[in-house]
């Protein structure tokens, strides 16, 4: 049993909802270690109503996203929605290897509100995990709920795609930019005119505001859809500028999804695709077993010697399993063959 | 037949073999597009012997590597090993959905040499892809190999673990950083020590380059193999100062993999781990298959019900592929069950 008694996901919860700080966090450690535990940690979160909020945020490096959500933290705890006053973030780190200095600053820049009984701050990170952080952070998400927390912010230090990704499956999802031609083009090609509910154009007292909110409201002419045009909001959050209509932007979005019954089939979709993704993961677990087991010996051997390439000698290891069809067979590759 | 008259493989090998300057980047597009016209190339060239020789080049973004691969790419022509004068290169486009701007300079920098019949360019991008790289790179290199370049290099544009891992998968790799204190402690935290056959401290003019080395040699006193302890090299790529003394540092190498028989060792080690990748890849397209023929409605339904959650909905699909044994018996996951 890896589940040693400390770690006993039913009595973690209990504690995490009586108020007991150490339970959280451990309960969200299991969530990122994957495996049997996190699994039994999934197995109560998922069960528990899915009750509390959460905001994306999300956008280039050095776009002041950690300003801001520290920001959005005062007004979540002095003007929550429905009178909640207690907020979690995850600040999701980089997979990226390349950039160890800039996070720990940011997250010394939150650490003003860690002394706050109303915060939850948690980095989360699930390096060289496959698709890690796509099933990591809806787990966290779930389990944040089941706790009872009201508001979860999902903050992504890192400019991956899975960050991006991450940082969209959420309720709300804040795409942060700066003045300056091109930026939003950038964000347009990077695919987050898809996943922006809302824009925040920060730094918005230097140059360049007015052509950046101008281009992104073109950009929203073509492309925005007819339920929910993406609110623009310009802030200064190194000076609170902004923020409050940041806040109040934010919750005109979270009552469009509320009242049109989008919320419940946004996050239907989302679960989906969580299940999608740990179907994989378990796809690779068994994979392993099989290498562990030998089971692909000759399909080497014939690669090895050059009578073979990958693809060919993964359908015949995926016919073998019963997965797929003989080549000619439905799902089966035929080209070339 | 997704595989039009214009795109046949076979006709488009015997193409690009003489010379026709069109037919190579159309087999490199073939792979880039994965499915079934990739797999028809895949299968010729993997049939075809393994005997060009592959260089990454990778390292923090701002250390000067396309500045370097332009000079080794001079380096190549006028001194490749056993009087061979061509050189492909293969620029990897980061996925980095943020970063759209400086590529494009990058490429338009190694474009003095893109008039040179002897050096063949190409950008490579699988954005989207599910571990698209991992398999198109491979590919790609076993490409130029059966159409009779004898040298590749892979360089890498992006910072994601992605693109280090694509650099990695090259006969010689060569980390590049730059003076300065953390640089090294840096790379071995992203884990670059590991991958590293040769370390270029370029911008060697630079303050620091005495202590990067000292961090470098001491690391490498700690976790160096024994049978090949990465050398250090020092350049100033933009005055091509120290590139013949990297050039001979590469053929080193070489030879130290050709004459102990590491090389035949590690291309073997390469090509299971792209098939362990290709592998994945065609199950993500069978689960696929799976959810358009309706498989998995009732999984979902439960799953929205609050009565599963996506790890138990997994492993019920997974039981009824037949790829595990139901909870309790081998490969089933019980915690929590």
């Amino acid at each position: 049993m890896p589940v040693t008694r400390n770690s006993d996901p039913e009595a973690l919860f209990r504690a995490a909802k009586a108020g007991e700080r150490v339970a959280l966090p451990r309960l969200l450690s299991l969530v990122e270690q994957g495996g049997p535990a996190s699994r039994a940690v999934a197995e109560i979160a998922y069960r528990a109503p899915d009750e509390s909020y959460s905001v994306g945020i999300t956008g280039a490096p050095g776009a002041g996203k950690s300003t801001l959500t520290n920001q959005i933290i005062t007004q979540a705890i002095e003007r929550g929605f429905d009178g909640a006053d207690r907020v979690a973030v995850l600040a999701i780190d980089p997979s990226s290897p390349f950039s160890g200095g800039a996070i720990l600053g940011d997250r010394v820049r939150m650490q003003n509100h860690s002394l706050d009984d109303r915060v939850f701050i948690r980095s989360m990170a699930t390096r060289g995990h496959l698709g890690g952080l796509a099933v990591a952070v809806p787990d966290a998400l779930r389990v944040l709920s089941a706790v009872g927390l009201p508001l979860a912010i999902v903050e992504t230090v890192g400019v991956g795609q899975q960050e991006v990704a991450v940082a969209a499956a959420t309720d709300t999802t804040v795409v942060v930019m700066n003045p300056g031609w091109g930026d939003a083009i950038q964000a347009n090609k990077a695919g987050l005119m898809e996943i922006a509910d809302l824009f925040v154009i920060n730094k918005a007292d230097r140059a360049g505001t007015r052509e950046t909110r101008r281009d992104l409201e073109l950009m929203l002419d073509l492309s925005a859809p007819e339920a929910w045009r993406p609110t623009i909001v310009e802030t200064v959050a190194s000076e609170g500028k902004g923020v409050a209509e940041l806040w109040d932007a934010i919750g005109e979005h979270r009552n469009h999804l509320v009242t049109s019954g989008r919320l419940e089939v946004a996050r239907r979709t989302r679960m989906e695709r969580e299940f999608h993704q740990v179907l994989l993961i378990r796809l690779q677990e068994v994979i392993n077993e099989m290498e562990d087991q030998g089971s692909f010996v000759g399909a080497l051997e014939e690669l090895a010697a050059g009578a073979s390439d990958p693809y060919r000698a993964a359908d015949e290891v995926l016919v073998r399993l019963g997965v797929m069809a003989a080549p000619g067979g439905p799902g089966g590759s035929t080209a070339g063959g």
